[in-house]
């Protein structure tokens, strides 16, 4: 048995919970400050406030106080924040994290460097340990994954990526089961690029489901010819952004399209794509989604960015990127939709 | 204004009929002695009985024994027939066509042979020119359309792919609408590999929403993650497959890619890939969709076959390609559905 700490209790960290607590291992589920209610209603109902079943049985549940307490013994941590909490986590939570305790993080996303390169945040978060001192080992999850379907026990596969190959295989020996089925990868930048870079384009595809529902009703059909278009130039600038990232590998692609393929279907996403696509601009969107966390539209703002930056310096070719940049002009300039359709072919 | 043949009313050749006749050319739609009735119907109601819609107005309709007549005077002509329908098409249909009209055929599937190489249909039929000392040129269209999508108007990504860039032109320019986008490519091989090999992983794809209707009810709601773990791993074996072919280009993966995104959502392939998924086995999924034309089951017999000659030749590896594997053993050996979710993983 293994005692396995999750810090932050949202979807994705508590979904986590299951896997692990049901190998057997002790597992401890600390809130952040900004889910003191959730832990509440964890430790009164062993049920995750959105989610539809229960915890597994004698599941540990901690407010952020208790953080230290929870981390104490622990064989591993699962960082279980949102993009959003990124630097809260580097400032509150990496200091604290004994050098032989391996972290394993669900956050997912890239940032953009003024000269158009785009890092990981394990890697940003390398940084802050270097800076500390801290020989804490970075592990990051990767692929197609949403937390209610891994709750309710759907086959899954993902990619635990680190720089250790060891550590890996015991973060592996500990959270794999009959459902949760884990590649183990060394390259980090490569499958965490390949997560990341999805985020914009399964917005474009589901701008087709809402272009169809203005012009057909929202009722009508949903139609597969023109999202299988988006989605099939969206693997082709994927491919050229893994390419620009160094780490264009079969596996990093596979894990990509993917987690493309499950975001066009799961969640917020597709929401506010298709929202876009019926017509509202990004502000009405976000209003009608209120509360809603986007990541998705940051990080697609942010690799539009970087594209442009890489344009300028002659690394990329903007030509390359009709969808990305139109995704972009969509969220950034409110520009009505207009997918170009005729951008995407290639010829003789 | 030109002249377009299309020789095979089913609902792929018909559906072409769409953007060509409203580019305001002039569409003969030629039924084989199979479409006898559909002619009929389209003669009394300028409707296919498949589709949802009236064909546009002014459509020819043509029974097998006017083929010569339709034919006369075309600028193209487009092969419509399923391939079930390739030797009959070879033997009565190519030895009619001057040398000057090109062809376009939209006849999907690849044939294995005993060393295990994989020959698409353009092949084939060449062969079949050459014989017959036909200049013809042959053209093939690939990529992400369903026929009563392409119906609705629903914007459509399509390659057509040839030996001649002058001849590709000139078909994309008679079928080009602002619905329908054309990618032009020479390489036949590998366009007509991409959207073959997709049929046995698409039909994978369904076969976990078969198995979660199974385990939680015919009533339950899609789950995606185990689709997209198919979806990766499908991926990935594609994309050896192409490389087995001589043919991996971003271009070609692209469009299999969408055309498998596309097929599984899309019809019968979908339909089987859920039979089995549920338990039923070959014979019971066949006699439950009665009537239906599987051309998927027998390309994904045919690839696995191919695979397996392959591997024993020390060109392939078995292992490479668990998906494709379980799905002809689903297919051939009438195995229980059990999918090697463990198999599809890497590691370090």
């Amino acid at each position: 048995m293994s005692v396995v700490t999750i810090i932050g209790a949202g979807m994705m960290g508590s979904a986590l919970a299951f896997p692990a607590r049901e190998n057997g291992h002790e597992v401890r589920l600390v809130g952040t400050h900004l889910d003191r209610e959730i832990i509440d209603e964890c430790i009164k109902t062993g049920r995750h406030p959105k989610f539809s079943v229960s915890f597994p049985s004698s599941l540990k549940y901690y407010q952020i106080e208790k953080m230290e307490q929870a981390i104490d013994g622990a064989d591993m941590i699962i960082g279980g924040v949102s993009s959003f909490g990124v630097n809260w986590f580097a400032d509150f939570v990496l200091p604290k994290i004994p050098d032989t305790i391996p972290l394993l993080t669900v956050t997912k996303g890239l940032v953009d460097t003024a000269d158009g390169k785009l890092i990981c945040y394990p890697d940003v978060w390398q940084k802050k340990l270097d800076e500390l001192g801290s020989k804490v080992s970075i592990n990051a999850i990767g692929g197609p994954c949403t937390s209610y379907e891994l709750v309710a026990h759907d086959q899954t596969e993902v990619a635990f990526c680190g720089k250790n190959t060891d550590i890996l295989r015991k973060l592996k020996n500990i959270m794999t089961t009959d459902y949760y089925h884990i590649s183990l990868s060394t390259d980090v930048l490569g499958i965490e690029s390949a997560v990341a870079l999805k985020n914009g384009y399964a917005l474009g595809i589901a701008l087709t489901v809402g272009l169809n529902q203005k012009e057909r009703g929202l009722d009508s059909e949903l139609h597969f010819n023109s999202q299988a278009a988006v989605f099939g130039q969206s693997v082709k600038e994927m491919k050229r952004l893994l390419t620009y990232q160094g780490c264009d590998t079969l596996e990093n692609l596979v894990v990509g399209v993917g987690d493309l393929y499950v975001t066009v279907y799961g969640g917020r996403t597709r929401k506010v794509g298709i929202l876009l696509g019926r017509g509202l601009d990004i502000d009405q969107a976000k209003s009608k989604l209120n509360g809603v966390t986007l990541e998705s539209l940051v990080v697609a703002v942010r690799v539009a960015k970087a594209v442009k930056a890489a344009a300028q310096k002659g690394k990329l070719c903007i030509k390359d990127f009709p969808l990305l940049m139109h995704i972009d002009d969509v969220i950034t300039n409110k520009a009505e939709v207009n997918i170009p359709w005729e951008k995407f072919t290639f010829t003789v």
